[in-house]
Formats: structure tokens, sequence, C-alpha cells
């Protein structure tokens, strides 16, 4: 019997989900909830129904695991602890200064009813997590680095497209390589945003728009781009296309550290991802978590967990033999 | 009250155990256990005492988790069965193929005393073995890759020195640029052992001993050096000291994998480690994993395990609310 997925949300992220899910034989996707009229959204998967999510307490039954693709600006903070009372649920709230108090409701929402809830979940937060929880706990003695990019910030994009006389606009965050290799020379460097980060900015004018303000109105605009070295390129709309339409993203996570005696020996533990496609490998881990769901319900646990919770072995189909002949 | 623990072999990991001890807050080291005379026996720290492992026994209320520090060859087959018996005790027993026997002997007696046995623990088996089951459970239509180096084998090191006419010899693996790059490309490779790894000996040969020979017979030895590319230096037994007296080692675990509706976006997920001391961040891993056999034997929890079984927050001497506020 397979696990039963639901989709609740089908944009970017709800399509990868759909996609993750067509790779994992020991699931199948039970049924896509949406917000708009669902005679209007069209899904790729054959013969699975569409509904209006103010009919998802009705499905109730169908659905083992409900994985929630809103944002975490607005719409994560009111879901998860709502679904999760009907449904196990899987989220990838990233607002990270807010996951204290999302944990707390998601946790009693989730215990009342004997659900699980797994929030936060993807590659940051989500396995960039992991990587500092797991070199933390080797190397006591030590420091962390987290670098993103080379990737396209939808927040920055959107931030370039609200000025006026910008047509379209995408935004790349690119780690500074000097810095990167500093890191990873075990130099222990201090790095202000300004050395860790540069962006880069492909911008779209309207036809006679003043490109030289918009520059400025881009490389001054405080929190967004003010504390960073910003190039700013204006291109056309068709190059944009052609050149700009993918969601690439990735980074790094490094720890050094010191062990020996006197701190004589150096470490240096490193985890980096390339992803072509940011929501596709979000999906990809919020797929492998909602299994573990699935099987930690089933187990009788219930409540608000996070990726530190889970034991690996919950995450693959496999069993505790293979994976202890195949990949210990 | 501080985690009590044993260290069972004083070698290069018992002292490496001993230092990591000294960084973690949470644990004190309560006893050493030896197979010399516990007299000849001097540790790094002050007041702690050395017994014979033939009195380990008297010693089971003294010691919450003992750390097994012997070879994977002949001493942990029979050592941690055993000592699990009378305590929760962590190896980093790395002979792949006899996992599952090691795993079910352990288990074992594991169960029928109540104690913990976590099996496999380091970095490879350990980290990597992680990161391999991470990565595999995220992309499932994916290509595994690990590389080792540049470090120090022991094990191809001692077969150099047990030829005649050399007296003293260190081998570095080291892996194969050109092959790393093309696994990070996302070129998918297939790759022979010649074409993962080189070997490179630095060997210090008695005095008139016939070079040309030993170097034939270092380079044709089967299964150690007949499959690699495999250079030979002959030094002084003062460079060897002064210049490969180290045991550094680390290594590349990577894995390239497809996700979208036609598999058309690719991925690279990459856990590398750069080590100075390969037994001292060993002992990192081991005193992390004590942490957690020591949590999880209080909550009622006993048998075997691996770093598979075992939640990433049990890792860390941090609460739930701080890794969530600062890790996640």
């Amino acid at each position: 019997m397979k696990i039963k997925i639901g989709i609740l949300g089908y944009g970017n992220l709800g399509r990868g989900i759909e996609c993750a899910i067509k790779q994992n034989d020991d699931m199948e996707l039970a049924a896509v909830f949406t917000r708009r009229d669902p005679a209007s959204v069209s899904i790729l998967t054959d013969n699975v129904p569409v509904y209006s999510v103010n009919d998802v307490e009705a499905h109730k039954d169908e659905i083992d695991v409900m994985i929630l693709c809103g944002g975490s600006a607005t719409d994560l903070p009111k879901q998860t602890p709502e679904y999760v009372k009907y449904f196990n649920v899987i989220d990838s709230f990233d607002t990270h200064a807010k996951i204290p108090e999302h944990f707390a409701n998601v946790d009693k929402a989730a215990k009342e009813n004997g659900n699980i809830g797994i929030i936060s979940v993807g590659w940051d937060p989500g396995m960039f997590s992991l990587n500092r929880l797991y070199a933390n706990a080797i190397l006591s003695d030590g420091k962390d680095y987290t670098f993103w990019g080379r990737g396209v910030s939808q927040g920055h994009s959107d931030a370039i497209r609200r000025i006026d006389g910008v047509k379209d606009a995408k935004q790349y965050t690119v780690p500074v390589d000097s810095a990167l290799e500093a890191v990873r020379n075990g130099e222990n460097p201090e790095l202000t945003t300004r050395q860790k980060h540069t962006r880069e900015c492909y911008v779209v004018a309207e036809e006679g728009a003043d490109k030289a303000r918009i520059e400025q109105e881009i490389k001054n605009m405080p929190n967004y781009f003010a504390d960073y070295d910003t190039t700013v390129h204006f291109i056309s709309e068709e190059e944009l296309k052609a050149n700009h339409s993918g969601i690439p993203h990735g980074g790094f996570v490094i720890r050094c550290g010191k062990t020996g005696w006197n701190n004589e020996h150096n470490h240096i533990i490193e985890y980096s991802l390339k992803l072509d496609s940011n929501p596709e490998f979000t999906s990809s881990v919020l797929i492998a978590y909602a299994r573990a769901a699935y099987r930690l319900n089933k187990e009788g646990q219930n409540g608000c967990k996070t990726v530190f919770d889970i034991a690996p072995a919950y995450l693959t189909s496999m069993s505790g033999e293979e994976i202890r002949k195949n990949l210990l």
C-alpha cells in the first residue's frame, strides 16, 4: 500500500512535489488542494482530483501526509497549525526568527489531534541546518560559515520589480570566492555581509525609463542591497527569458574546528549544494520527510518535529538491513 | 552530572577520545582500560585511573558509556558483543562487508542486557554513510561517488613496511582531480578503481637495499597497489619524520541526481572532510554518539544501533529550543 500524499497549494513547490512523487514508488499523489477555482487548475498527473481548499476536511481519511506549499510570510503561520488538526503535515517554513513561535503553535495543535507536523523542511532550513548541527556536535571548538548561491533570490527579484520603470528582473546571490577560499584554508576569517556575498541583477527597463536612477535605487535599497556590492545589468526581455528563466540555487555550509590536547589540529567539514531547480530540490527533501512523518505517526508518535528530531533511517524506503549493507 | 566515559584501548584513537572529552563540558573521563600493564600506561588527564581490561566488569557502575578503541580485524568482532553486556558501548567497526554480522551479534547481547551499542561510528563508516543515506533519500534517481584522501592509509603503509629492505613507509591515497571535476560537473562518469585514486608512497630503504626491486614489489602488489597508478619516492628517515609524521585524511561523498517531470534538472550534493588528524576527528564523532547512547539508554532504549538510527538532536548538548533557535 502506497503512502497517499496530498498537495496543498499548486505553485512551483506544489509542482515540484508532484514530480518527486513520480520518482518514489512507495508513494502516490492522492489529491491537490487549491485556493483557486479547482476547475482552473490543471495538474501533470492523470486521474488525480483537484479540490477546493475549503473542502479539505472532507478528505481527511484519503490523505496520509499533506504537504503544505504556501509561503512563510502569511500562509504557513496559519495553515500549518490549522491543517495539522486533520492531517500529518510537512511545511517548509523558512522565517528563521519565527521558528520557535511556529514550532509551539504547531506542536500544540498536533498533540491535541494525534498528528505529526514536521516544519522547516527543505535545504535552508533543512539540509543546511542538519549539517550545522552535525558539524557543531562533532567539532565543539569551531566556527560556522553558511554561504548561499550562486542562485536566484525570489525576494530580491521581487524588490527590484517594485521599482518604478522596471518591467521585469532577476537577482542572483553570489558567494565571494576569496571568502570561501579563506574559510576552506582554515583562516577563520571574520566576514562582513559585504565580504561574503555579492548581488547580480538582470533588469528589463520600461521603454524610456531612467536607467541610471533605477540602478541607484537598487544599489541603495536598505536591507536588500545597500550592504552588498551590487552589479546591475540592463538586458532585453528576450534575453531575460532566454538566459534567466531558471530557478537555480545552492550554497555551502562549512565548519572549521580544532582538536588535540592543545588544539593543534584543524579540520574542515563542508557541505554544498548545486541545484538546477530550487523548488524541485526542496520538494525532494519534503517528500523524504513526508515518508518519515507517515512512519513515525504509524508508530504512535505525534507533535511538532524538525529535521533534528528525525532519525535518518526514516527517510528512505530501504530497510534497515539494506541501508546497513549498502550505504553504511 | 557529567556523562562518565570509559576508554578501552589506549592507542591513537583512545588518546583522541581523551582529547575530545576535554572539549565537551558535559562529559568526563572516568577510566582507561588497557591490555598492557596499567602501570606502564601514562595518560594525559590528571587523576584518572588506568585499569587492566581484565577488571572491566568490576567497574560496571562507574561508566555510562564505554568507547571501544580496538581494531576492526580481530578486536571489535569479539569486544563489542562482549562489553555491551556490561556497558553502553560505541565502536568504529569499519569492515564494511561484515557489518550485518557484527550488527546481529551486538544487537543480541545488547538487548539481553538492556544496553545500547552503537557500531561503525566515525567518518567512513559514519558521517560519509549518513551523507550517502540523506542524499539517496532526497535524490532517488541519481548516482553516488565516494572519494578518499588526500590522506594516510595505515593498511597500505603497513603493507609497504612488510617488504624486504624497507625500513619505514607512509602511503597517501589521493583522489584524481579530473575524476572529481567530472563528477561535480554532473557528467555521471563510470570510473574504474585506477581512475578514481592514485597512491603516493614515501619509503625509507634499508642501507644497500635494491630500490628498483622494492619499487616493483610495491607497484605490483595485488589488491593494495596493482590496480592503481602508484608513485614511489625514496626519502631519508629524517625527511619521513619531518614531513610525513602526521595522520591527515579526508574525502568526498557526492551524489548527482535528477528531478523534474522529464528528469530535466540536475542537482549535486557534496560533503567533504579535510582532516589534520584522522584519529582525533574519528574520536570527536565517537564522543557525539556516546552522548546519544547515554541519552537513548536513559529513555529506556536498548539494542544495536548505527548512525542511521539516531536522530541528530541526540548528538549535541544543546537543548531542542537552542538548536531550533540557533542552528535551524
